[in-house]
């Protein structure tokens, strides 16, 4: 009987000591003791934050519950019995203060010591911030499992772990205009972001094809643009899900992509509009369609801009503001008469129009208080020049990455041959033989975890412009019927870049390691409500290492 | 306001005058009149077969909840309100029998008509047998959507229908042994299933990883060899399963995967097992990991065989009996010590000892009065003889139905590179850099829709043989996460090709045109509860033609 539990432990322990946590801490210690974690458990802090104090809220009721079982304690079949039970946690937020929102740079460090099983195990976590002790409960949280007699457990005894973010910066962007999500959706993403220590939602609210938001200043917007009244988002839906996204230490970035991917504004506004929903060559025009843009040479088009950001910007609390400006099309702006004439009669160049309005946009946001976010091409193919303060967001190519850097702007990076977790559903387009799509393959969880968002940018100060990357997923081909799964566990795979670091010891993670800890956290995200997909059999996940790719002969 | 009437039926028309109807009947003709639908709609009938009363029962129902808008409607703003209500419909079955029991070959054809929007509307269904009828149903509830001021409506009559199916086998193969699915998901399948026309339920039922299923004779089969008592579907759960199939005229065939894909089986009769569980090396051995086989030249394995389809084939009442034979293993075989050495002594061939393997399945199958069906590898690969009546079935290649239609078999197409829905997700082997998949890519609607089972097949005696084909999910990135999403809508795409054939009037049936019904089967199968996935934008699913690939420069 010893026998066979010192063979199973050692088996566990050989894949890695750090089995149990997704994302991996900075630095861990654990050991092989365990204990019941009372179902009256109590989290105490010397911290009154409300989002501090909902935090404890819903962990208390999480860990109550105790319904993750995790896929490899399965074959063990004689853990020893806990001899002792902790019953408190302890918090301590060395700076407690009455900071509402997350923002960017926050220390979002802690601590977690659990002791040596005894009569009176006491678990601490310290942290400076509130948002560094809600990523300590969590992690505090994945010590935990329902053992096969139904009780919860912690184990891995004594733990001492020291951990803080490798970005500040760790998103996950949504495109809620392709296809509508329910504000529930929303919130269960939030829910699994924090799961996996996200900080930002970047929410792509609107595009071409719909504008679910609802609009003050100009009511038509929604009403004539959103897919249906129900499938609107209210001023109050969108506070409310930021509200839900500050309880979790979660920033949420709202995105106006602008001028182009606009098409849906022609509902309302159709005189402020170029080449809307060109067919059937909507590609001369725009990256998918219906085509479209703002005229970039009308005054009642920039009311519309500054309008946008007046009613939006303070809606969201956050310092950034993310204006799009992806994908611009040179050729819809230049078949539009009176902007050839223009063009024709000054001189001028469509990336003279893109600087104007890209300026003239900045001014907007400057005026509100807010920091500009934009995707690469602004910079990169029109060479415009931007408030040095804008972050810049990468998506074609690695290497855009660093060409943005030597530009001294900072960089989110999330080129699509990684973390597009849309690509590999094959084409979208109808009459489209091959079903092929230009982001193909699937990206596997393996190849998410594969990126580096600083690959081949050797120094110091060049990395610390890239404050980090979102996961995307455009939503062509997803809505509530298949959100979660394509989701989830990959985005978690970039959770961990993000958190964790693409290296450990100056080499990158084995992914190989990683494999245990991710169907681990898999499970666990399904214990919890989110339909995250398998990644294996069952029969593989129980038996870590039996289902890798077999040595070269 | 006529003059916009005209314009958006026209415009509806152009896509498709069958706009509403999947799979697409046989012949249709079908008018612009619309009536309401009585919520107490009458279906009478002038046969008790149980079946038919339960179809009626179930449809009544969906009628009456009328829940599905079709997406292409919403754009048309002013639809001319109907003046008459439909209060019944006659289902006459000219046999109507006593039999029980779907089966191959089974006449499904069946005549629906409604008649002229008038005070007497009424609609007829005329069927040949109680199974036609039921298909007939299934296409009268796809003529009536809700429309949007949420009354129940038939439109496009006068309708004229004459339909029967392609192919007699049109199945849907699910793997419940990589990872479970709960007896809900079966049943919501066999509802989708229905729905679209399929008449098989081909249940995968065992594998290597896992024995779901109860068993009498060895009741450790399940209990050691089923991932948990909860995920083990009893003789009780297979029986409610087989009846809920029936009641929606579909066939159930069992596979127990032998002598391959056994290697559960070690769990409790590991004296019969070889090459269990080869570490690292499984590829050696076996297809995917973990491996085994049984072991051929024990008279012990085939007191196993004879009492797995003792107990098994009584249990499913079908004609048919699916007994594996893929993949088969000569180096597993070869390389166990008993078996090289008889191999050496006898001069006998791996080949020699399959066919006796086979051979002696077929006897058991026989005895108890079942028709075999095996996979190609049997006939393909070891040039086994099998009994005339065996059905084999191909997945490699289209060039393989040639081959055995050629030696006079019946056959089921589904070739892995058309009808595999659970390709293009990447590898599911850990360790794997790349994250590629043998058979990626994603197996997108198109490419499922356009697979044609009787390819470079010309004469009518040879085409005969291929009796029907299973679009097939297999299981190892699948469970009850994101069954519905992996399975539909593409299985629909396979659906349509088994009902109506590849071909309309010597043509390939037009992707194009079948995309605007394919988006409404989606949006008809999710507010029936299946959680089929997108296809695309709403945007596109209401503009139907703009979101297509642009003709060639």
């Amino acid at each position: 009987m010893k026998a066979t539990l010192l063979l199973t432990l050692s088996a566990l322990v050989a894949g890695s000591v750090h089995a149990h946590l997704w994302p991996i801490p900075q630095t861990v210690s654990l050991g092989e003791g365990t204990a019941f974690v009372a179902r009256n458990l109590v989290l105490q802090t010397n911290c009154r934050h409300d989002a501090l104090q909902d935090t404890i809220r819903r962990y208390t009721r999480l860990l109550a519950l105790g319904l993750f079982q995790p896929p490899t304690k399965y074959n063990v079949t004689s853990a020893p019995t806990p001899t002792t039970t902790l019953r408190r946690v302890t918090v301590t937020v060395n700076t407690c203060t009455n900071v509402t929102h997350p923002a960017l740079g926050d220390d979002e460090s802690y601590t977690l010591r659990v002791g040596e099983p005894a009569a009176n195990t006491s678990a601490n976590i310290e942290a400076a911030s509130v948002w560094g002790a809600l990523r300590g409960i969590e992690t505090l949280s994945q010590l935990t499992y329902n053992n096969l007699n139904g009780d919860l457990v912690v184990g891995q005894l004594p733990v001492s772990i020291s951990d803080k973010p490798a970005y500040p910066h760790r998103g996950l962007l949504l495109d809620t205009a392709r296809n509508f999500f329910p504000v529930d959706d929303i919130r269960r993403t939030l829910d699994a972001m924090a799961y996996n220590k996200f900080n930002v939602f970047h929410w792509h609210i609107v595009d071409a094809q719909s504008w679910p938001v609802e609009s003050r200043f100009l009511p038509a917007l929604a009403i004539r643009g959103a897919y249906s009244a129900a499938m609107t988002y209210s001023h109050d839906d969108v506070a409310g899900i930021i509200e839900y996204a500050r309880l979790r230490g979660i920033r949420v970035i709202p995105e106006f992509d602008m001028p182009g991917h606009t098409s849906v504004v022609s509902n309302v506004l159709p005189e402020i509009m170029t080449c809307v929903n060109s067919q059937p060559r909507w590609d001369l025009d725009a990256a998918e369609p219906p085509s479209g843009q703002l005229n970039p040479l009308l005054p009642r088009t920039y009311e519309f801009v500054e309008a946008v950001v007046n009613e939006y910007a303070p809606l969201f609390p956050d310092q950034f503001f993310h204006t799009g400006s992806d994908e611009v099309n040179t050729h819809c702006w230049e078949t539009t008469p009176s902007i050839r004439q223009y063009l024709n009669s000054t001189g001028l160049t469509s990336s003279d129009l893109l600087a104007t309005f890209v300026n003239t946009t900045q001014g907007y946001l400057a005026a509100n208080r807010k920091t500009g976010m934009i995707w690469e091409e602004a910079i990169l193919d029109f060479n415009l020049t931007l408030p040095q303060d804008s972050v810049v967001q990468v998506w074609r190519s690695a290497e855009n990455v660093q060409k943005v850097v030597a530009k001294g702007h900072r960089v989110l990076a999330n080129s699509y041959e990684y973390w597009y977790l849309d690509c590999g559903h094959g084409g979208w387009l109808g009459n489209n033989p091959t079903g092929n799509s230009w982001c193909d393959p699937f990206k596997h969880w393996q190849r998410v975890y594969s990126y580096d968002p600083v690959a081949n940018i050797t120094s110091s100060a060049a990395r610390d412009l890239v404050i980090g990357g979102d996961v995307c997923l455009w939503t062509e081909q997803v809505d509530t019927t298949n959100l979660d799964r394509t989701l989830w566990p990959r985005a978690a795979a970039a959770a961990e870049v993000l958190w964790s670091g693409k290296d450990a010891n100056g080499q990158p993670r084995s992914a190989k390691e990683a494999l245990v800890r991710i169907q681990e956290q898999r499970f666990r995200l399904v214990s919890r409500g989110i339909m995250a997909e398998p990644l294996q059999p069952l029969w593989c996940a129980r038996n870590p290492g039996m289902c890798d790719l077999p040595p070269p002969s």
